[in-house]
């Protein structure tokens, strides 16, 4: 696994002017400070507001909304990747399994926009996709290292990380900076929740297909790019 | 306690006409369904929208924002504080305990506007503030009650029930119509977690004014009326 073999979605091609460059990094620059403060239901206007920059650059440059996500939280994506080999490195399953859940928590609630990310999926953002597929494969290894110590609950099913996920999205955006930690008790409340000997049966995980269109439904309303000639 | 004391959030006043109160009553229904369907943050104007009336009428009978989702809501807030009075009923009190969160976590699961309502306090709206509150006296009745059994966890808070609302809006709010039932699971987890002997201590509870303020910050954008003259 080489974590940082494909950071960007961008295809290959002949470098950027350096203009260009500067004002592809300026977006992204105010994206990331959009997104983090105020979830990626941000409009791409008030991005180009952020950026200085008029919203027919934005798009020219990121023709849907999915590309400029993608290119803002790359690095974030490789972080959360790289969460999940840490703890398969760990020597105790149960203890990486734990830090792993406080760890990518604990980047939702650094940033409104990567909490959404990490409940979201992005089909045309590939690099992106193929670096959550990575991360979710390694966290069925993380998964099933930590159940055949017993620690962990035998009913746990991988598709219970997202629903963690969607659970402290929900808090760490009703809170926010008001009470910025009140996700870690959550969190500890449902990492209890985890340990073996489960104290009672659970209903059941939602279909494979179900969580799938859940996480597709979530994507930012105005993903596409307006019709051309809109904007300035 | 009569929980059906105060329904409105409305002083009295004389009778509406019939076909002003038939436009109220027309603007409260597409309001429920808007509400419903968008969680609170669904515009006026998509509710003026959805009643085929001007945003001038909708403004003129509902000056702000917190004015029409009280109206909206306030049958659901009853039907909230009648299900803390049903578990204080319940002969054996973590049963009631588990009931009620079960309940209120599905009433918030049936309507994305409730599932925001739950999380959000409305200074303005002062019924149905009131009605919060007294359901919120109940709970801490409650909670008392279930921790005397030895089956609620001693560090139980009565805040933590606000975030449980807030991490199950999370999961309602993310799966939605594509996997109706994952909540249940999430909440599921939560109770479990509840089950006396903790498994772990917790990270302190958010303080009481710090929670204030997020319930604050959750009031949807748009909770006053616009500058007169604005809108049809």
């Amino acid at each position: 696994m080489n974590p940082r073999a494909q950071r960007s979605d961008e295809p290959a091609a002949q470098p950027l002017r350096s203009d260009a460059e500067r004002n592809r990094e300026r977006i992204i620059a105010a994206a990331r400070r959009v997104f983090a403060h105020d979830g990626l239901h941000a409009s791409m206007a008030s991005v180009a507001r952020e950026a200085g920059v008029g919203i027919a650059t934005i798009f020219r440059r990121f023709p849907t909304k999915e590309e400029l996500v993608a290119a803002v939280f790359a690095d974030r994506m490789d972080a959360y990747a790289d969460a999940v080999a840490v703890a398969l490195d760990d020597p105790d399953p149960w203890h990486g399994f734990v830090g792993y859940i406080e760890t990518a928590c604990a980047m939702q609630a650094a940033d409104y926009g990567f909490a959404d990310v990490l409940t979201t999926t992005f089909p045309t953002a590939k690099a992106m996709e193929d670096r959550r597929n990575e991360a979710y494969e390694g966290m069925v290894r993380l998964i099933s290292r930590a159940k055949a110590t017993g620690r962990l609950r035998a009913d746990f099913d991988p598709s219970d990380l997202v629903l963690i996920h969607m659970a402290n999205a929900g808090v760490v955006n009703a809170t926010g900076e008001a009470a910025p930690d009140a996700w870690r008790r959550v969190v500890a409340l449902m990492i209890q929740s985890l340990e073996a000997p489960a104290r009672g049966t659970l209903p059941p995980s939602p279909a494979h297909d179900a969580l799938y269109q859940a996480m597709l439904r979530n994507a930012p309303a105005g993903v596409a790019a307006p019709a051309p000639g809109k904007g300035g």
